[in-house]
């Protein structure tokens, strides 16, 4: 945990921004897999973790404005649970560690929450949450999700979307061991290999390490889909694969980077063009950002150099400030260029996509590519976030755009025909907005090409 | 998947103790971790599993008795699935693959659900499946539970309960690979080690291998602490170590197996002596299983096992058969002997361990020690099911019981006082009840002595 104080002052900065009311706060509980007792492993809700640290199943906790009160709900241990569990502290002496001064048992919660008074709560993404909100607030599931408060989403928001340096610190620690992983898939692949076989033992880097993965691991030899869980294939000489994953910090702070991986330990001329491309991408993107920017500028940035390789590999043509307006590089590139990250890794998504990525200066485009941007709005110092360029070919999409006759002006589909069977390419790192600039997170991962074909190699 | 056929008898063989209403299953969804689509690894339901075969979110699925139908409710991907998630075979090619005509929309599932009918289910274990029935069949969240189908449940424990050759195969492909994790903690372990660098690389084995653990491991340098998930400790000199623990087919069947392991490489006397009455225990509980005896009994015998090897140590004393039949043995083995194992590793434990574990002729006792005995009824052939005694020394257990003066007549507290830094022994197998007897499943696992100090020292 982070030092007692750490929390007061958080609760402290969220308690100041209202005037009446209470604040309530439901933890997670255990996930059961296939049967009740059967559970994932527990993750904490981001939130109570941010505002009350304790990493463990069955609480809650309120602020109760107009009493000037914080109070955490939970259940003490018995002799049975002992048998079972192991000795623990009592929930007097858990709150104490997080400075607060008062402990109830949980079933008091629900006596407690005066209903005649405003009750703030956060939304919730887990159903035994939405059952449990509706028996508190004595309300129709479908009730629950729709009286979430704005004011405390966008209170929360507000504060977790400025990263402490002791938070940067965990981010950083996370980035660390996600390198490694990284590393070890690198020096891992060779053809014959099966996907899962190496994904595995990378994931096993992150338990051993007393971690565990931020995010369903993307480990695949087809890159160009995008959101790949499927580990069965089998990697061939020539095949270019996709890792993107990462692992969490102690207090649970996610790490997220991609890299593109050539199998036999060296891209083919083709390859290394398109990789080429995004790694330019990538860097121009993490160069321009910096406070004062949106980062909606910053992904525009990143899809004009993506159009301007592809039109010196012929797959591109004409005017390309006018392709990108359009979005006909989104053929290419279809995915946003990045996203908040810190105690979730898409940070705060949970929360409502739209809070966190824009604001009242900065909407949400609705064209194909750049509608998926998680994150548009002016960058601040203390945020972070992952600059995260990709080229793909999807035949799918490629037949569709093609049928459709969609931005021939800019797109030349004879050539693309040539390229359907390539796969795709994306490389990502996370990034500090400081002061004046930026800095990458963590402890530097191989991108350029020879250093990647080197640690493939076994050099 | 199974063939066709299989999925085809296991309904046909439901669908007959039904005279008229809707049978309806619903699949699992994705689980959420810290928000909606950041999800655990998928596990889909185990009955949907069983009946349906189909291994992907969002499904369900009906039988019709009373127009003899059956048909699949989910959803065909469209083109923005295929970017994000690849081409996938249509709802209709998968439910052809399992022997199912008829395939539908999931928002249609409603319409076709008439209430007016006796719908039969079973019990849900997660929110988001209450919720969904609750909808379905317009009534509260607070209803579902009590309104599943004891009639459906009785029917699925009585097909589930005995495993075909098909069944028994896959558990032997995950008793196989949880050996092989079994005995790389053996290799790995040695004092300086923190247990989750043993335990995490031992789980990547599991994903490695396109599998994953079947539930949480316990592994554990405290193994009085019965489900110990904390994997923090540093393991020292002459700790043992419980590593419980087992990986899924890749038909989700699952294998649970236990062993004790000397962290330096060698047992001491004292833990020898106790590891000679665990594992003499195992045995005995093994050989006694075969149809006809009930489970029950086979507990009792590994407990008389267990009191006569304490009282040889002169832990325990007087008239043993008396000592059993009071529980006094349950201060050092307080759970049960064994579980049912199958998809689920305690299997159907959804459905209410005490349909699955016992009947008419075999109720659950409330004695400490046998009330946690998950199976209790007559052993029939096809029966799979786990043989793990223990013997654990539990201080806060110990000081309670001593303090109370309990079962004085059948324990030495005294002698008992000296064993209380012992920690646990535990040795569990996973065992086929064939025709006549038993088999052990999967590959043999080291389990004497020697042979397990062979092994942790490496050679």
């Amino acid at each position: 945990m982070f030092p007692k104080k750490t929390y007061m002052e958080r609760r402290w900065k969220l308690k100041v921004q209202f005037d009446s009311g209470i604040i309530l706060f439901l933890g997670n509980e255990e996930s059961p897999m296939n049967y009740s007792d059967n559970t994932y492993k527990f993750r904490q809700d981001s939130n109570f973790l941010y505002f009350w640290g304790l990493d463990e199943p069955a609480l809650a906790a309120v602020i109760d404005i107009d009493n000037n009160k914080e109070i955490i709900f939970g259940e003490n241990v018995d002799l049975d649970d002992i048998i079972w569990m192991g000795p623990q502290p009592s929930l007097q002496e858990k709150a104490k560690d997080i400075g607060v001064k008062e402990a109830r048992s949980l079933p008091e919660l629900s006596d407690f929450l005066d209903t005649s008074r405003e009750i703030h709560y956060l939304p919730t993404y887990r159903g035994d949450q939405v059952i449990h909100l509706s028996q508190l607030l004595d309300c129709d599931p479908a009730e629950v999700e729709f009286n979430a408060s704005e004011k405390l989403i966008r209170a929360v928001v507000g504060l977790r979307e400025q990263k402490t340096d002791e938070e940067v610190l965990q981010i950083e620690t996370a980035v660390d061991l996600t390198a490694q992983m990284h590393i070890a898939a690198m020096e891992m692949l060779e053809p014959g290999m099966f996907e899962y076989e190496a994904c595995g033992a990378m994931e096993g880097i992150a338990l051993a390490a007393a971690s565990r993965i931020s995010f369903p691991s993307i480990f695949s030899v087809e890159g160009e889909t995008l959101h790949n869980h499927y580990h069965g294939n089998q990697m061939k000489e020539g095949d270019i694969l996709i890792n993107d994953s990462g692992a969490e910090s102690e207090l649970h702070y996610a790490g997220d980077i991609t890299r593109t991986i050539p199998v036999s330990g060296k891209f083919t001329g083709r390859q290394r063009d398109i990789y080429q491309i995004v790694l330019e991408a990538n860097k121009t993107g993490i160069k321009a950002s910096k406070p004062g920017i949106t980062y909606k500028e910053v992904h525009l940035q990143a899809a004009r150099v993506i159009a301007e390789g592809l039109k010196e590999l012929g797959l591109m043509r004409g005017n390309l400030e006018e392709a990108v307006a359009n979005g006909a590089h989104a053929l290419f590139f279809p995915h946003g260029l990045g996203h908040m990250m810190g105690l979730d890794v898409h940070d705060m998504e949970g929360l409502g996509e739209d809070y966190v990525g824009y604001d009242e200066d900065t909407q949400r485009s609705d064209q194909f590519g750049l509608a998926s941007l998680r994150l548009g709005k002016e960058l601040k110092p203390g945020y972070v976030l992952t600059v995260e360029p990709g080229i793909y070919f999807i035949p799918e999409l490629i037949d569709r755009w093609k049928e459709d006759g969609k931005h021939e002006a800019f797109i030349n589909y004879d050539k693309v025909e040539e390229y359907k069977d390539f796969g795709g390419v994306r490389i990502e790192d996370d990034i500090l907005i400081t002061e004046k600039k930026q800095r990458i997170l963590g402890m530097p991962i191989p991108k350029e090409v020879d250093e990647v074909e080197r640690i493939c190699q076994g050099e």
